[in-house]
């Protein structure tokens, strides 16, 4: 549409001159020049980190790095999927292993291990980590920068509100003219929700009426040495599940939750009993995990008949035995729990400081070995670990969960004890923790790649709440984080995220039920800034009251904050790009070409999101980055000339 | 519990000591008086009006008042409804009916009309109408009686406050305790749903496909004398029913709609197609209003399957022609389109002009003869309308809808011209609407009542925006209300509407897209300070995104609002009171006891709303009657005693 694209072109050319941040009051072209460079190398510093261990890097900003150093780009490759099969499994190889400083060494043999000699893969150390750390630690408190972010960001907004102001008649009429598709059936994709809260109050209810009616007689918990029957269970809690309410179960979120973690994690417990939870939302217990593989897969089934309802599941490893991916990979296979319309990512708790005051683990670096070595060996020898090999297949990611507001004594540096010489009965800071399950997921897809299996992203929980370091880790080591809420207090952070277009999974009524108010919830800001920010639910279990948790989340987001059916199924196509469906998926949900940038890369028949709405995104996006390339390649002539 | 009855009667006991406004600084003692007095002046207008049209009035009120006057208190006697039956039906009577000043009066036979000697039933005159509301008019804009009514609502409202404080947490227990019961199985009513809006968008969007796929060749629409089938109408839109989504179905409202009633309207027009409109949401058409029937249906089938949801749908009597009454019915009975879970309800938009301006009608009179004499017609002569007699059963009540945005030139006296002298173009103002509608209802009511016919409820929309005399008409004249936003503007109105406990249906998805944003919606407020408030869907077509719009509606005001359970049941209860539900029903759904006050009338098995709010709202109501039926005691004592 010639009228719609010119008026576009009219209004993005106008504000181009208008706003290249020459000479303002508050800043001057040495403190822009300056900003810029620390900028660049923050982005330069996310992309070494991006690329070592496989994660997603966008393409635009790739290209600006490269021309900011005069290189040439290179095309991405794109990875592809091994099938799924338990037959014709890859050989055995059987590489040695070591872990050293909390992080798996991969040997080619045993003589290798034993002259230290590791084979040849990108093992990442602390000290570098710790400087890249403080770089970008520094320049969020440095003034120039802060105030140079501030005002791209203002600029940002105010730049989509004038977009909007012109073009959302226009961006509408597009939507309108593109033939069977509509905000109901673009995909979405659930980017962050734990399996043990993935089904509603309602559900998780109705479903222990149904196994109570049907199963009364059936032994289902041991404890103590003794066995009870699932009408014993309940005759011990004085209790008959025909009366059992919603109420009764509390597991939903109320006032009472707000800022208590600790609260909120006791409602896992179905009426309080620990019992309930175990029999029912565990995958290793007596009746090996068979009540919540059924609950599961009713979830499944659910999103399956809904077709466009995609899932992103976490399953937890806790690290403290090594037995834990054999149970949990036989749990996966025996239940059939794959569903095409779920992805697993596997969550691990930062709860080092329960297993050491138990005495189950002696230091970090055990916690680390239970979780990782498993994943070596079977990537090393899938034929001696048929299971988890297999369900790895499946397995896209990995998420760093717990409480962020609780306080860490310890300040991470470069002088922080080894994992191995962590004794201490205090838990490691979250930087810590996420600097060492980073390492150890880019080794392992390292080594993966090089057998052509599949690949992990990291994608922890970060800035929900606590420090805004969190989200300074993060921007080293994730591929894409759940929350981000903390973004808000930090327009450094913020505008890197931008840049880098790192993928936000946000959940605004899990955040209105714990640490925001919704009208505080600064989604709609980012969105409106272009931050790559998707909707997820969280815990339907605790805060959802209809049978369809994801559309809840979308229409109280769409009702509250006005959204045009454009920014939904932007929100929608942002959870697709993030999420761990694979390259085919993609393509299949967003377009053939959804690599590319800009409206290129926009299929709309799939997506529903207006070109207008992809080119002013894309367009916004290089002008901000050329004005960091063009700062540091006027400084570099003006160095030279003089 | 006695611990917690204890803690609430310290509390209250506290309260009532520190509540009497004896003297504050800025309320005399004769103000106080003078204000009570006014203030119950107009309760026992209020009352007169209610007890003449068989409307609800609260016991307790009722009983206060009796008490101010010295009075015994007699119960009122409970509506009973007549069987369901098309056989059987009672005796023409054939009296004759004429319209004097737009009410319609009953004569026994033609002797006594020549006569002019009505049977005896109540006939209101427009001069007390009209010195009733100046009454109410004046006090509203009174200074002392403004400043007690603020006071006292402020009062309500930190009272609340401390009773949330000391007995949510016992609330929640005596709702933990009730068997079987909870917010997903009490009964809840959509108290306000228009008929051509009660499937949401999704759902119309099926619909017409389904219809093209295996009609397309049916003769649905009449224009100009022309015939034309399914395939031909969308072939003239040029239009591929299978290509069409959401978007292009258009009538859901978005950021265009706010305070754009006008737009609003136009919405109800699939792909702004009038002929779609025709075709799919009317009721007197080419194929006899079977696929508007049809989709009702499959609503009603949707809230049968629910079991526990209800919904009191609008549908419309334009006062076009005398035949419209006839139609409906018939087509009512046709498509059988009776449901246990939904009540119906008459929608007169208020368009006098429009047909005046066509020269549809002469003059106002016109339109009310047009609705009512029908109705009268079948209540004296059944087995002659045996159509719209059988239908009459299943209506509940009356509503008065349009945009009450609108302003009107005339002003609304003693002086107004009678309905049959309004002649003009333009259209009367709301009060006028609202009194006629009522008189004729009252008139109607008593003479049904004869007859031992189920009666009516006036429901009008009233305070969704414009002057706030709307309700100022409505607390005369009606049942309950739809909306009530702009009791926010007059403390003395919200009051009053207090005192008399008159329900309010409320809206706040709809308000958010039309008139009000949510966050600023009173309803938590008018729920806090103790206003008998419900929450309905309006149109779930326009405004809601998932397959259950009533439970949609409640979970984000849940949400926002941080609702307890105990609040969302409050106001479930509160929608079966309100509504056209019969006594047997009402008495299934609430309590064999639901007539009486307080914890009494409340069975919290099957209502979920704790003893202790029960307690709370009657005690809470007591003690602010008590306060004027005392003042004016006091008073009379002091007049005595002079």
């Amino acid at each position: 549409n010639a009228a719609v694209l010119s008026r576009r072109d009219f209004f993005l050319k106008g504000f181009l001159s208008l706003s290249v941040p020459r000479s303002c009051e508050s800043i001057t072209v040495e403190d822009y020049e300056q900003a810029a460079k620390t900028l660049l190398t923050a982005l330069f510093i996310r992309e070494k980190y991006s690329r070592l261990a496989y994660h997603c890097f966008p393409r635009t900003t790739a290209k600006f790095l490269r021309s900011a150093n005069n290189e040439k780009w290179k095309i991405c490759p794109v990875p592809s999927e091994g099938p799924y099969s338990m037959e014709d499994l890859p050989q055995n190889l059987n590489y040695s292993l070591r872990m050293k400083d909390g992080i798996i060494y991969v040997y080619d043999n045993e003589d290798a291990l034993k002259q230290d000699q590791p084979r040849s893969l990108p093992y990442p150390d602390l000290e570098t980590f710790a400087i890249d750390m403080s770089h970008v630690l520094a320049m969020i408190a440095d003034g120039p920068t802060k105030t140079y972010c501030h005002r791209r960001l203002n600029f940002l907004m105010s730049k989509f509100h004038l977009h909007e102001m012109l073009n959302e008649m226009a961006e509408l009429k597009e939507l309108k003219s593109v033939p069977h598709r509509d905000f109901y059936n673009v995909r979405k994709v659930d980017t962050h929700i734990h399996a043990a809260a993935c089904m509603n109050q309602k559900h998780l209810l109705k479903f222990i009426k149904d196994t109570y009616k049907t199963e009364a007689d059936r032994v289902v918990l041991e404890k103590g040495g003794k066995k009870f029957t699932l009408k014993q269970v309940f005759d011990n809690l004085k209790m008959d599940p025909y009366d059992l309410t919603v109420d009764s179960l509390d597991v939903h979120a109320g006032r009472q939750t707000f800022h208590r973690f600790d609260k909120f994690n006791s409602k896992y417990n179905p009426v309080g009993a620990s019992e309930l939870r175990e029999i029912y939302i565990k995958s290793d217990n007596y009746i090996n995990g068979e009540y919540f593989a059924r609950l599961i897969k009713e979830v499944a089934h659910d999103l399956e008949e809904s077709k466009y309802q995609h899932a992103e599941p976490r399953l937890s490893i806790y690290g403290r035995a090594t037995e834990e991916w054999d149970n949990l990979s036989k749990w996966f296979i025996k239940q059939k729990l794959h569903s095409p319309n779920m992805r697993w990512i596997i969550q691990v708790p930062r709860i080092y400081d329960i297993f050491r005051s138990k005495k189950i683990v002696p230091n970090f670096a055990k916690i680390l070995e239970n979780i990782f070595l498993p994943l070596f060996q079977a990537t090393i020898n899938p034929q001696k670990h048929k299971e988890t090999h297999v369900f790895l297949k499946h397995v896209t990611g990995f998420d760093s969960v717990d409480d962020e507001s609780k306080h860490s004594d310890h300040i991470f540096t470069y002088k922080s004890p080894k994992p191995e010489e962590w004794t201490m009965e205090e838990n490691p800071p979250y930087t810590y923790y996420l600097f060492h399950m980073y390492a150890n997921i880019m080794v392992l897809n390292n080594l993966r790649k090089e057998r052509g299996l599949n690949t992990f992203q990291f994608r922890p929980h970060c800035g929900e709440a606590g420090s805004i370091t969190h989200l300074v880790s993060a921007f080293l080591t994730a591929d894409n984080i759940s929350h981000g809420l903390n973004l808000k207090k930090s327009p450094v952070l913020q505008y890197l995220y931008y840049l880098t277009q790192v993928p936000i999974a946000m959940s605004p009524l899990s955040n209105n039920s714990l640490f925001l108010e919704y009208s505080k919830n600064p989604l709609r800001e980012f969105l409106q800034k272009g931050l790559c920010v998707s909707l997820s639910t969280d815990d339907p279990l605790q805060f959802h009251y209809t049978k369809e948790a994801l559309m809840e989340e979308y229409a109280i987001a769409a009702q509250l904050w006005k959204l045009s059916t454009c920014d939904v199924c932007e929100i929608a196509r942002n959870s697709v790009l993030q999420s761990g469906l694979s390259h085919q998926e993609k393509k299949h949900f967003l377009g053939e070409n959804y690599l590319q940038d800009g409206p290129e890369g926009n299929d709309i028949r799939r997506t529903n999101v207006a070109q207008i709405r992809m080119a002013y995104r894309h367009e916004t996006l290089c002008n901000e980055l050329s004005f960091l390339v063009d700062a540091v390649k006027s400084e570099a002539v003006a160095e030279k000339a003089s």
